[in-house]
């Protein structure tokens, strides 16, 4: 095994560029400490990303997002494309507290040098898990995979929104899951690009078909109409359904430049993210080291100053920032 | 109807400590709209707050939150106490999309003096729906409200996290739902005070009782062993029970000094969520404002500029903020 002291910047990005697992590895592990050699790695690997098309797959936990992920790498892996999954999910076997058959499935894929498999741990990213996942991504990307996977949990439950970041937004739901037709329409909402329903053997599965596609008939506006695909993940069945639907998207994407522009908005958006939460960073440090600051507090809990007036006080002091958008009515 | 020109800061603040329902629906408004009279207003009601009893009330969509909110207001109000009820949950009958019958079982409540209940929305929000939410729950609290009840859906869904204002936290399940046991110790990780779990008639109900009572068998560390109680909210069957339980909390809650110690931290932390999205939203008004902002993003596009170190421009430019975290290491 390569140490770190091993690794310099020129190694690092030209194993990556290889494609060689062990600089990978080490790479997004530099990404999650937040190592200084993280941020000059993916500036040296940008000018070779965006060739990779980027599936996110999402749903709530339990449906067999993992499962149908490792039967999707199976079937992408048979047709030659080489392939990195990147999981963001803390409940995916890919992460921890695995079924032990999932494990033994993903196993296989761990022992092959098309597909390279990466947890990102929910707890203790310096710089914020959107932004680990957004370096991490682009170093599969540089390193040649054809296709990127991302795993993460649905609708506003992770720091990572996939709708962010991927090209292709897979959403896979589970029959007799007992969700309200509200939580339904919350998930499908996100507009998803492609839906699968797991599961397909569950006596529930038609009705959860037929809710499906009567939420989706509401939005008649839609230049693209989601297809759902029902699945058996565990004993693979339809898996080639479902990447014929992904890639159907893939081609609509590719006409009349939407691609690019949904690319360019989501880039935008990721560094908007970025941004945001090294501000939201910024101001945790400096309440916690600022006596000043944590006086203000304690006014508070006195309630001798009102919460929105030490708000103020802690924006003028740590960002310099008037409150620019109300004028005082006192 | 009172006209918004009818009201002052005075006659607001006055009407609202007097409980007035007209009264608390316009600051709550004026709240929503991020008016500059809602700052004041807060300022001037903060002194009189701290006496309500605040009950979080949370669970995914669906298991009947708003029912079982509906039965403990008529339970507490024929104790006597008067209630506020905040609904940030968009899926809430008290929302929208509610069914007739909930809506019928709240009408009652509606024509109540002694209860308010009003749903958040959750966009629109000019200063965000976390600061809307603390807001609004200081308003009823300085309108003497004996109890107020915040529903929200859980675990990091919304925007607003219960377990940050609320005194005592209720969780509310459902049996069926299919939720892997992953699913399940998410939500009870959340650390809830009590456990609800509704629609007991079902057959899995003594099966879910049974997963939540080992997950929580768990955590042997915890002081407070949260009770667990079986309710039928749509019968109102173990509403005395479950109103007992939250009870039971807040005794233990009175001892040892242990409310006031909570409440300092999570006024604290709410401070800190309202003044971590006013720096989000600052950086959206100037990212969406300035030409050399917009053209940084250009350059992302082109992959002639990577997005972090964009995003260190950015938060040079917005916030005067340097990299602190990381030395390049270019």
């Amino acid at each position: 095994m390569a140490r770190r002291r091993e690794w310099t910047q020129e190694t690092l990005v030209a194993g990556v560029r290889a494609g060689n697992k062990l600089a990978l590895a080490r790479a997004i592990t530099f990404v999650e400490n937040g190592d200084p050699l993280a941020l000059a790695l993916v500036r040296d690997l940008f000018p070779h990303t965006g060739r990779a098309f980027a599936l996110g797959i999402t749903g709530p936990p339990g449906v067999g997002k993992s499962t149908l992920i490792s039967a999707l790498v199976r079937h992408v892996r048979a047709r030659g494309e080489t392939v990195g999954v990147i999981s963001v999910d803390p409940s995916s076997p890919f992460s921890q507290g695995a079924l032990l058959g999932d494990r033994i499935r993903l196993a296989d894929h761990f022992l092959d040098e098309g597909v390279f498999i990466r947890s990102m741990g929910t707890r203790g990213h310096l710089g914020g898990l959107a932004e680990a996942t957004l370096q991490a991504m682009l170093v599969l990307d540089a390193a040649g995979k054809d296709l990127l996977f991302l795993e993460t949990v649905g609708t506003g439950q992770s720091e990572v929104e996939v709708g962010g970041i991927a090209d292709t937004v897979l959403l896979v739901l589970m029959p007799g899951s007992g969700d309200s037709v509200q939580a339904l329409k919350a998930g499908i909402m996100e507009i998803p690009d492609v839906i699968a329903v797991n599961k397909m053997d569950h006596p529930a599965a038609k009705t959860l078909l037929n809710e499906v596609r009567s939420i989706l008939s509401l939005d008649r506006e839609r230049e693209w109409r989601p297809p759902i695909v029902l699945t058996e993940a565990l004993r693979e069945e339809n898996i080639a359904e479902l990447w014929e639907a992904v890639e159907r998207h893939r081609a609509f994407l590719g006409e009349e430049g939407r691609l690019e522009s949904r690319r360019r908005t989501k880039l935008a958006g990721e560094v908007f993210a970025v941004a945001s939460s090294r501000a939201k960073q910024h101001l945790e440090r400096a309440v916690s080291g600022d006596p000043e600051l944590r006086r203000l507090l304690d006014e508070v809990h006195e309630r001798r100053l009102d919460p929105l007036s030490a708000v103020r006080a802690i924006m003028e002091r740590v960002f310099k920032l008037e409150d620019e958008k109300r004028a005082d009515a006192a």
